[in-house]
């Protein structure tokens, strides 16, 4: 329930995504909300009809796409109040000037997370198996079944998952992993040891969770300290055998130390990021059978990114109807958050 | 708690698995509910002195590898009373004489089917995401990401999954499935609508359920009244990009008219058993990028055979404090289980 006040909005991101997170339902719903005039949605802030659109609007709904909000284009926009934002990060179009100006900023964050934990899982799921090292085996060697049997035990019941970040994503992919019998190690500097606890996991310093998993997977940020937070170092702690995933951010894993150790044979892995990202072309791993890797997919897309909108709607009607948002991105966020 | 009878018992299976099952948690285990003696485990009944030992026994804990009870081999065991079987079907062994003496025959089938489900939830994330396919095309195009594109949607959110068979393995499908936001049909001429709707899925005719989802997962039972169930006529149903999943047996799926929608790009695949399994090595499936096939690899194996011997035990300790069994097995359920 809104007052019924409908205030001025204007939707800042790219036309496909639009397109994409703003179809007939969530549209309907957005205009019941607010005003919207043309340009109902641009991903140019600089054009003279947006500054004159700019000028009357309180609500900004963002997405991919959208420019950096910098000192220069929020003096465009003096009624401004707030922006929801219809995806994970507001970190590429945030400045410090929103902060200042106090303008209310919500995310989509959590249901980014999602489809992400959603994708670990059935990653963890599979690794446990070797299901797409075997499947690389199978196009090689057909009938002859023997390799099956170099791929080790082939099962879950029992696995340690190392479990780095209890992030967003992190956190869900520990409560997901409670439908399987496995353990489930966390490390992470800044979790709390009760809340991992109780997620049905146990916190430990990293170097002590490396040398007992089967399965490694990466849910922190990409950071100037988390960069290379598992290297050639922390590669050798892993056990020979072990499933490295990643799909968090490619920087955060070190290519050339993974290359060697997965050419080596001793480590797998399932990467859906990467760094760089796409790999060179002349990157070794994609040549393995013991690699497999995706293109960047294990977040939201095509209808996963309209549980964003919705959710940004949702927040939308909160502060129309003056309750607290659920999902404020705070200045302090920036410091530890993707 | 039993009442202190200690009935002479026999392990009948082949040593491999013997091994794997009962290592020394499980063995110790045993020891305490049973009296074993030379041989404690034998996969060959008609050896003359597991012939003497068969006429003491009361109780055999069987696994794969057990021989067909026959009726001169039943007449060698004369105070057998019990079989606790340590994996799926006893149809395998089970003959009509078994039935005729009354003797009492468990299986783990449930714990049989944890697994399975295990991997064809993964199976049926990745298949949204089309992940499979997706590095496949990786290994091909490498850098050049556009073949991305050509999969279509990528997500799992509000997709629809057939589930074909509200089996063991279907049931644990569909409630695994309410962990993500999918809409779950199930085909089975046998089961219960409200039983189904209570799962969270609807129950459907094969015909409707066909053209609706955007994947299909088997979990039926081989039988004569199942083979091919899944044939030519049934795959023209499906929509253009559904995948096909095969986790339960080859021969409920026509492998060739497979074939002919999966070469034409139409369909996608992931097959864990196929027909014949495993696939002749001039198959056209292990050269298709959209096509993944491990190698019967779903079920129990490792430490989840464990599972499945922990189980029989469990079921022996019923059997001792004269409490009834969890998972026995009838007569009747030979016609409609696999």
């Amino acid at each position: 329930m809104t007052n019924g006040r409908r205030p001025q909005a204007l939707l800042v991101m790219d036309p496909p995504n639009f397109s994409m997170q703003f179809q007939e339902p969530q549209l309907r719903r957005l205009r019941g909300l607010v005003e919207l005039e043309e340009p109902i949605v641009t991903d140019d802030l600089d054009a003279a009809h947006v500054r004159r659109r700019l000028r009357e609007v309180e609500v900004l709904v963002t997405s991919w796409g959208c420019p950096r909000l910098t000192t220069a284009r929020l003096a465009d926009a003096p009624r401004l109040r707030a922006i929801f934002h219809c995806a994970g990060t507001v970190r590429t179009f945030i400045t410090e000037e929103v902060w200042r100006r106090g303008i209310l900023v919500t995310n989509a964050a959590d249901e980014n997370a999602i489809p992400v934990a959603e994708f670990t899982l059935a990653a963890i799921i599979f690794a446990g198996k070797k299901a797409p090292f075997l499947a690389a085996d199978a196009r090689a060697h057909r009938e002859d079944w023997s390799y099956a049997a170099r791929r080790g035990e082939l099962s879950n019941r029992g696995r340690t998952i190392g479990v780095v970040g209890f992030s967003r994503v992190g956190r869900r992919v520990v409560e997901r992993l409670r439908s399987l019998e496995v353990t489930v190690l966390v490390a992470d500097p800044y979790a709390d040891a009760a809340e991992v606890s109780a997620a049905g996991a146990r916190l430990v310093p990293l170097p002590e969770l490396l040398p007992r998993c089967d399965v490694l997977t990466l849910h922190v940020p990409a950071l100037p300290s988390t960069r290379h937070l598992i290297g050639a170092p922390e590669l050798a702690l892993l056990q020979d055998g072990t499933t490295v995933i990643n799909t968090a951010r490619g920087a955060v894993l070190d290519t050339r130390a993974l290359e060697r150790e997965c050419a080596g044979g001793r480590l797998d892995a399932i990467l859906d990021v990467s760094d760089p990202e796409p790999l060179p072309a002349t990157s070794p791993l994609y040549d393995l059978p013991n690699v497999m890797i995706t293109p960047h997919i294990a977040g939201s897309l095509g209808s996963e990114t309209r549980r964003m909108s919705e959710s940004a709607l949702d927040e939308l009607e909160r502060y129309l109807s003056g309750r607290p948002p659920r999902a404020a991105v705070t200045a302090d966020d920036f410091m530890v958050s993707a």
